[in-house]
């Protein structure tokens, strides 16, 4: 089993992507993004993104009941259904599927957030979470009868109510209840980068025994992609392949062992 | 089996409409519409309708690759999703499907059409074409795995190309293969009116050897919406029940022969 993660970067190369994935033998299941496609659609609308500060300091994106239809509209409908129906052109037969879907993904959703609003004092929560279960049975389920599972955001949180996620914990908790032996990550470098100002140093071996001391060196966001990758680790992932999602043949170079293979 | 078709139109209560489904014991679809949402997106993002005129003078609206975009956004983006969400809160695991999914409905793509453009004929062709076959094995997976199919367009062409459809065409066809007995239409009226100035004026009964008779009698969209009435019929229908979806109770009216009862 094999998980296929694509980023929602801008300059992706999807065509490539699902060209490449028609030829592999073994099961898998495709999650991906859609942020450029979300961030363009939002700045059409005139709804940019919020971002809130909470008392503690702490600064988090606040995905309000617009946010949410406009994540719907660019994650599930436009990206995942032209995903579908491009691997539909190469003889793969997908199903799109949101988290909501069938429960496909369950999660909880996060806390309450206090805010300072002038000198006002305000307690708000939005709609995102993190992913706690997966249905299991229904991928299975699809995935017997020779559909592909073609999953993204959002959720569904403990009350059923739609909620985003980070994409991230999404394939962690798939790869563990799905028994994925390998992931492969689509994104928009050549690889896992020494120094993310160098774009040509990739690091092209890495034990996953030190990505724990990598966490280390690191900061900020580099230091949640190591922390989520250690988790992969952790949750039974035996390779994981970070790749050019903007290459011409991003999967055959992923699995030629070109970008960055963890194992 | 029953097929529950929702309009798309603005005023339709769908958190009635869904709370009301949980309650029907027999196995169903859902088809749902979204125009007023689309239209409302399309003026928003600056891309509306835009509407053609063959040489022979026949009027219709122009899919072009854009419309397909939104139509994904709107329909199986924003609504499919919001009505699966709604749904999953009434305890009915729904997953949401559009026709390009599993290829669960097949159709054939329209023939080029001539324009003018002031003295220059031109010969154009959008993405929208009839549904000719329904993935049912795919649809019986789901339900006899107890989840209900949520249905909308786009489906696939031939070409395995993402293309718009009519909806009653898609029901008829869905109808016939699934072998749907009953049809419950949710429409923003509060039935099939005698006179459609007259919004009071609701044909109770209507037996369905007389709508031939009663298309010849009406015109324009009339015709049309009748037309596709009867074909329900040849295809197999035993009754369909056209009512009002703007009501508090839109499928416990239906089921309690409020509206338009043919049979």
């Amino acid at each position: 089993m094999i998980i296929i993660k694509i980023g929602g970067g801008k300059s992706i190369n999807i065509k490539g992507i699902i060209k490449d994935i028609a030829d592999i033998e073994e099961s898998y299941v495709i999650v991906h993004g859609a942020n450029a496609l979300r961030d363009e659609l939002a700045e059409k609308l005139d709804k940019p993104k919020k971002v809130i500060t909470s008392i503690s300091g702490y600064s988090s994106v606040f995905s309000d009941e617009e946010a949410l239809d406009i994540m719907m509209m660019a994650y599930s409908g436009l990206k995942n259904k032209r995903i579908v129906e491009l691997c539909q052109q190469h003889g793969i037969n997908a199903v799109g599927l949101s988290g909501v879907d069938g429960k496909a993904v369950l999660g909880k959703r996060n806390q309450r957030i206090r805010v300072k609003e002038g000198e006002k004092l305000r307690i708000i929560r939005d709609f995102s979470g993190k992913p706690k279960s997966i249905n299991v049975e229904l991928l299975n389920l699809l995935l017997s009868n020779g559909y592909v599972p073609v999953l993204t955001v959002p959720i569904l949180d403990e009350n059923n109510i739609a909620i985003n996620s980070e994409n991230d914990d999404i394939v962690r908790l798939l790869s563990k209840k799905m028994g994925a032996k390998t992931i492969i990550q689509l994104i928009e470098a050549k690889g896992f980068l020494e120094n993310s100002n160098e774009p040509d140093s990739v690091i092209k071996k890495l034990d996953s025994k030190e990505l724990e001391k990598k966490e280390n060196q690191v900061e900020g966001r580099m230091k949640r992609k190591v922390l989520a990758l250690r988790k992969l680790f952790e949750n039974g992932a035996a390779k994981v392949i970070i790749s050019d999602g903007r290459a011409e043949n991003p999967i055959k170079d992923a699995l030629a062992g070109k970008g960055t293979v963890i194992s």
